[in-house]
């Protein structure tokens, strides 16, 4: 039981809805390699960290003995080279125990008079209470009528692949649902559904997509990984270790404490940074792109607790050599004029040349002497 | 520009609507053979002459030299015995005029993939709006996805057969315009729609249909042919002879006339009913059914216009010889014993024996005296 129990667990980790987890705890229990269904767009893009949520969930099923169904739904789009979609899924999962199907091997055989009996398995109202359908049914925005067919398509393949559990976003719920509801009634035992959580972009608010530009690509090179993802926030950073991470839940309960500890989150950051550099690249470019980080922030970056100064700049303005002895970057004003004409001095990472030019009222930049002192200064 | 004209009225007689007129007027201009096109309920039954509403305006279309395309829907249901629908309907198309085409022909060999294109030529919201679909919705009751495929495939059957013109009746108006659509999108000149009415049955109210039992068959033995139309009202007499009659209007027009002028309306009755039972059986059996009808009339029948009588019984009650010089049946009382004796006279049909027998108050039946002689008789 404690064996069946962590497989529930970890099939649990992360997901939003199981439908109906009695019914996969049965399963389970028949100690038999289970068919776990999950759709793909056809087109086969970039694969970024947001996609990886449900191919991560597929890896665990294996990992518990099941067989993947990596379904690419050609029949109802354009498709582009399956080998790149092998190439990027490949980092994840276990080619061993990977089918990857193509619904148009079924859907290209059936004939309208079948697709018709399809249709006849389902109502419009029913239909018309998906969530989008609705809005846009209310909102006057065109619903065409093969949009209908789609879910039912996808429903029928759930029973040509015979699915015991499909996998989907939380959107595609419905969807799953339907093909609950098909195997039913074309004599089959129905599928378990399981959705996962859309990821949330580097923003931490919006959904990790190509068009708004808040993603990770799993074929970006190490150093932007590696920068992007010490980029989100801490609290973003427990979501990605949740859903992208690996490391046992535990671990990460251990990373929280280490925190409250007083460790800086940044260096629990980078152990996810590496993780997936290391996934999706090697362990070794993890490492690289980790000195390279350290090294550039180390030159050119702005730590993150920068001092912030204001100043009185008065009706005639201040001179830079007294900003910089005020905001306690030099010792004193002739420390500064050394400083500047040794280079050694930035106003928003731009070298000054003249210790002596003026900075009036509504200045604010960030100035830097040296490596390694920094403040944020605004005069009023 | 006559012969258009007359082409013109002889199409628009007693149609519900042509759209779109000017379309149509064109097309005839070409003068070439047009395609003309109606579907039927594969199921083959035994027509009526609700049916032939239809039937008779292709019929109309052939006399002008027009091509009919009799359009059997057995893809889409369960098909009969063709040769049972050619048995009935080349008793009124022209065969040498008429194809008979089946829509599995090109139906059965559409792909899901093209019936998904297909679909995606109409949208749900206007769908909804038919007005049986938008009832069902709003009172909740299912509408399977299928059926919404249906007006598609009614639609592409037009597109199949490239139609000129395609007649339904005017529930079928929805389908027919469907249909004109498809064909733009498939690069046709859209059909010109052409809905007819639906013909009432023998009530002269509800549609005529088998399971309202207010039919007549165009199999139907003569004589029952014969009384059935006979029994309509002289309302729904003009209907039928503007629906069902091959005559002209301008003669039809000519019959009311005489009516107006005193001519009993069943005489014009009589000249429908012939027409029908010659258009299905022929004219001798036509005659015969009159000739039937007109004896069976003589010896049994009380007539329509029947004279009404009521008289003062008392409280002693009226002798049936009194009563029947009273209503004027015969010429004295001692007549009345006479007939009565002859066995000539009759109460609701029954031969009285007995001439001094007392009708009381309350006393109301149809008096006859010969064959002759009726009075409906009421006593107070």
């Amino acid at each position: 039981m404690t064996a069946l129990q962590d497989a529930l667990d970890a099939i649990a980790r992360g997901s939003d809805e199981i439908l109906v987890i009695e019914e996969l705890q049965k399963k389970l229990e028949t100690n038999k390699s289970l068919r776990i269904k999950a759709g793909f767009d056809p087109t086969a893009p970039d694969l970024h960290l947001g996609h990886t949520v449900l191919i991560n969930k597929l890896r665990q099923f294996q990992d518990l003995g099941h067989e993947v169904m990596f379904l690419i739904g050609d029949f109802t789009g354009m498709i582009g080279d399956p080998k790149t979609y092998e190439q990027q899924i490949f980092k994840i999962l276990d080619p061993e125990k990977t089918l990857v199907m193509f619904n148009s091997s079924w859907m290209n055989d059936m004939g309208s008079a079948e697709l018709i009996q399809l249709a006849a398995r389902y109502n419009v109202a029913r239909m018309l209470e998906r969530d989008d359908f609705n809005k846009r049914y209310k909102s006057g925005q065109s619903i065409a009528i093969h949009e209908f067919l789609y879910p039912l398509i996808q429903g029928y393949d759930s029973v040509a692949m015979r699915a015991d559990v499909e996998l989907g976003g939380t959107d595609q719920k419905f969807n799953l649902l339907v093909g609950r509801e098909l195997q039913k009634h074309y004599g089959q035992e129905p599928q378990i559904v399981l959705t996962m959580p859309i990821l949330e972009g580097l923003d931490g608010v919006q959904k990790m997509s190509k068009s708004l530009n808040n993603y990770i690509g799993i074929n970006e090179p190490p150093n932007d990984m590696f920068g992007k993802i010490m980029s989100i926030s801490d609290d973003l950073m427990w979501r990605y270790f949740e859903l992208l991470s690996f490391r046992p839940m535990a671990e990460i309960a251990g990373f929280r404490e280490q925190i409250q500890s007083g460790e800086n989150p940044r260096n629990i950051k980078v152990l996810l940074a590496k993780e997936m550099i290391t996934r999706f690249h090697s362990e070794k470019e993890a490492e690289a792109a980790e000195q390279d980080f350290v090294s550039r922030f180390r030159d050119h970056a702005i730590p993150e607790d920068i001092d912030e100064v204001e100043l009185e700049a008065g009706s005639d303005g201040l001179p830079l050599a007294n900003v910089l002895k005020m905001a306690n970057l030099v010792s004193s004003t002739s420390d500064a004029h050394r400083m500047v004409k040794q280079g050694a001095v930035k106003i928003d990472g731009e070298r000054v040349e003249d210790s002596k030019q003026v900075l009036t009222s509504g200045f604010s930049a960030v100035l830097q002497v040296g490596k390694r002192k920094f403040a944020k200064v605004s005069l009023q």
